[in-house]
């Protein structure tokens, strides 16, 4: 799995934050969470099984499952449970995605071409199906009717969020609330309920599993802000995916609402035409990304994505001061100032 | 709800199997089963509930959770757990529906627009996740692992029919043992779960689950397998959908796999050009039908359509020989009868 490496310019700064101390702390456990993944993508119907090998491959940072390795090691857990679990949080992830590309028509992902792009809608759709039963005959093996809940609810509310933001696709009107409402159930329902499962596990107190629910709801939004300003300000080769994508879905991120709400009469006009209308030119991504580059909107993208990462690390305050906290703290920190 | 009326040119002869007496017998579950689907889909997000409201209000027989209803007062239940179970069948299925309309890019279904057809394919995809999810809730406010475990298992095999079906689409080698497979997958699966679970909230012995589950495999295998004649012999308006979808998607059923099997070699030029390289022409769902009577394909399927629907109403003998065993004997038999 490739990991980020400080760049040269950096190295009389204090090193770049990076995944890295938590990939390595949590390794051993992570194996054995890919063994599992491999091992319950099997299916005596092979297209499922040729499918699942290219998802699994692409590989990803398993940021998810990680969460919930580290929740449940964080919070003392000494059992076994939370590498099936994070297992199973891993699959609701790789579902999700496998429909997301085909809502959005995604031809790239992780540098690699999508599930869709290879095989076609169809199985894209109906493994992503395949992958979300496969979840939770994992979870009921678990026994655990709590785990359950908390990701059958998980699940709901990003369904929730991806419908939402269907809605909000192509509407110039969408408020920052909209935006945050769309990305907290997209996105940082998982990540909160992944980190909360780990303290479920661990058998932790209300108040310890709040926090730690927290931790991951703040972490999900600033990963998915910096996601959304990647996709205008991104080295494409870095990004795995096509720069732009989300300025020609007519998808209304925060860079997009900021520079809407700052902008004057003729870039609103520009707004109204590539995003609401649709009709987008050869010079029209470029020219937006002058806008938001002028308007400070990748700028306070970015800031409120560092208030959220810095929210995420104090909600592991009441916990124990030791490498594994720093790392999930870092992983924060990551999130903010990757370039992938 | 529509139901079968016997035609008066039947009149002289025994009455034509009817689901009647079963919805009669279960009409007051089914009434609350209802409500507790309409209040379940309800959402913050708008677009959830308008398409959830169309799916309902287009109604359907609602014959899986009539088999949860049904099954679990035949096994002795009083209790209430079977309306919010029988809705949680009713919600897979749903979401399955949304989904092969996606994937078979249907336009109608019951005698309306599809979803898809209405919304397009991206809310029909995710509010197929959604109602997925909001089962799994259901369930789990229930509590019964071993229900959790019936119907995720069902989920998991359904999509693995599901992507099989895909793989046999197109492929005029695939033999009766193939297809025979993929409607156990796809759509018996759910009808043998529907029905296990209502003995499973009975508390019935193990035997008697096991009869209950056969009797719903069997009544769902005769019932796609009527399915699967119907969409070459049925009338549209009394289908509810067009007629000859199933040749236009190129899908191997069992009208076809038995047609092709006798055909002589002019026959299976026509079907390899049709099924396998997809060209068709003005006339050739005629000149397939015109075949297919010939070959006695849609009376082979009738034929074994019967036989599933006798030993479904024969896995019932251990019950007490009462109205709802009758009913549902009955709507065994109605499964083979019926024109829609």
């Amino acid at each position: 799995m490739a990991l980020p490496v400080p760049s040269a310019d950096r190295s009389a700064a204090p090193a770049a934050p990076s995944l890295e101390p938590l990939f390595r702390l949590m390794s051993a456990d992570l194996e054995r969470v890919n063994a599992v993944i491999v091992a319950r993508m099997h299916s005596p119907v092979p297209l499922i099984a040729q499918l699942a090998k290219h998802i699994v491959s692409a590989g990803g940072k398993r940021l998810r499952p990680l969460l919930t390795l580290a929740c449940a090691r964080l919070g003392g857990y000494r059992g076994e449970r939370h590498i099936a679990i994070a297992a199973v949080v891993e699959f609701i992830h790789t579902a999700t995605l496998l429909h997301d590309d085909v809502v959005d028509a995604s031809a790239l992902r992780r540098g690699r071409d999508t599930a869709n792009a290879v095989w076609g809608n169809k199985p894209a759709i109906l493994v992503g199906d395949f992958l979300f039963a496969r979840a939770f005959q994992l979870m009921v093996q678990d026994g655990s009717l709590r785990v359950l809940d908390i990701l059958s609810q998980a699940a709901s509310v990003i369904a929730e969020g991806e419908v939402h933001q269907l809605m909000t696709a192509n509407d110039t009107a969408t408020s920052e609330a909209d935006y945050l409402a769309v990305i907290e159930a997209k996105t940082a329902a998982l990540f909160a309920a992944a980190a909360r499962v780990g303290a479920v596990l661990a058998e932790r107190s209300a108040d310890d599993e709040m926090a730690l629910e927290r931790f991951g709801r703040n972490l999900g939004i600033a990963y998915q802000l910096v996601d959304d300003m990647l996709d205008f300000s991104a080295r494409e080769v870095e990004l795995g995916k096509h720069v732009g994508d989300d300025f020609r879905d007519g998808k209304m991120t925060l860079p997009i609402v900021v520079a809407f709400a700052r902008g004057d009469a003729e870039e609103r006009s520009f707004w109204r035409r590539t995003l609401e209308n649709g009709e987008q030119r050869d010079g029209d991504l470029e020219r937006a990304l002058g806008i938001l580059k002028r308007r400070g909107a990748l700028a306070e993208t970015l800031a409120r994505a560092r208030a959220y990462a810095a929210a995420a690390a104090e909600a592991l305050d009441g916990f124990p001061d030791n490498p594994l906290r720093r790392a999930l703290a870092e992983a924060a920190a990551f999130a903010t100032e990757r370039g992938f």
